[in-house]
């Protein structure tokens, strides 16, 4: 499983690849243009894990070289997960499901030493959300250590869902957030649970924050107000694991 | 304190620099050149905290477009401590006093997050070595989330000094190694303390690992044998922060 993620162009070449193995990651339309065959792979992928872009053609430009007919499709180097599959199958296999959610993680290195740490730590899965999220591309593979081969990655149209189907499945949602008025070292960590991550500049959305069960912050001593996300996942996720091995 | 690194060459503006308030924090010497005004640059700046390399003028040609007469400096764009200075203000002032210590981080990314984790961490100094660590570049700078102008970096020609004169001084020095048989968090951390990492591909050196105190290893639970050496840091840290508050 080590591909690399690789660049499709042209109608046929993504119809082909739509009717393979191969998966694709993000899809790139040009904006109003009209064109049946285009407008069916568009509806195909649209019950995949694939975000959908329409964009100028000067993007499309951009992105190959070639004659791509309005139309660009990027691969993606892994397959991805089920949420509904991964966490029955943990559910029924584990008494302390560790999730980790992100939202919105959009540096490649930060998100592929995210995917590191997460197999380090245990985490039954990662989910993240299929728009506004960092591409999967080598330098993901290589931050990652090649975790990304070796973890579950779950791809969800609204982090939102995953939110409502975790807690439906009796998984409790601590957000890491500076703003929290509670320390992690003071929350109980031993239960079923997920950790949900925000974006590097704005940190876990108000809406997504107003879902969560609770909120955590790191104590900061200096007067630097953030960490790295990727070092804030570390110090969060190894809380987990020394309160989990008590 | 928000200045940028620069390349100042040839042997007149580097005299220049020399009596000035600007610190050369790499200096590149031509291979087997002969001039007795070099010769006086390299002497006065053996006294500093920079490191000095001999390289092939070739080395040299890429560092600067301009005729550089077989010498070229990095400028830092920041001022560095004195070990002695630091540690005996922190003795006085703190029951627990934490430091840093860096063995050959290369990478300018990484070196940033350590410093912007070890400003939130209440960490009081980061100690590195002359030669062979990552240089302090614009990418450091911005990493590190400011934190490098924040925090008091200390410049010791071997990291053996350092560790000899931090033990002088009631310090205990733990390794922070995959090798260690203790975890992290069956360790006491409330007393005096300084962190040592080791760099990305080896780790802590065995010569030095020889000489500290304790070595302790955060649980790898996954297959992937090492995390990222800046989220190991956090995690290390931040279980010092979590005792510590105890």
């Amino acid at each position: 499983m080590t591909k690399k993620e690789a660049t499709i162009f042209g109608i046929y070449p993504i119809q082909e690849a739509l009717s393979s193995e191969v998966i694709i990651d993000k899809l790139y339309v040009q904006k109003g243009i009209d064109n049946p065959k285009i407008d069916a792979i568009v509806k195909t992928l649209e019950h995949k894990e694939a975000s959908i872009s329409f964009v100028p053609i000067e993007k499309l430009n951009k992105l190959t070289h070639g004659n791509h007919q309005g139309i660009v499709a990027v691969t993606s180097p892994i397959a991805f997960s089920s949420l509904e599959e991964i966490v029955e199958k943990v559910l029924l296999a584990k008494k302390q499901p560790l999730f980790l959610i992100l939202d919105q993680i959009s540096d490649v290195r930060n998100f592929g030493a995210i995917l590191r740490t997460a197999e380090c730590t245990g985490v039954d899965a990662v989910i993240i959300q299929k728009k506004g999220g960092a591409p999967i591309t080598g330098d993901t593979v290589k931050t990652s250590a090649g975790a990304i081969f070796k973890i579950p990655i779950c791809k969800v149209d609204h982090i939102k869902d995953a939110l409502f189907y975790l807690q439906g499945s009796g998984i409790s949602i601590v957000a890491a957030t500076e703003k929290a008025k509670k320390n992690v070292f003071d929350l109980d960590l031993k239960k079923p649970l997920a950790f949900i991550l925000g974006s590097e500049g704005k940190g876990v959305s108000t809406s997504v924050l107003n879902l969560v069960d609770e909120k955590a912050a790191l104590p900061l001593l200096g007067e630097i107000n953030s960490l790295n996300v990727s070092v804030a996942c570390g110090a969060f996720l190894y809380e987990v694991v020394r309160q989990q091995q008590l």
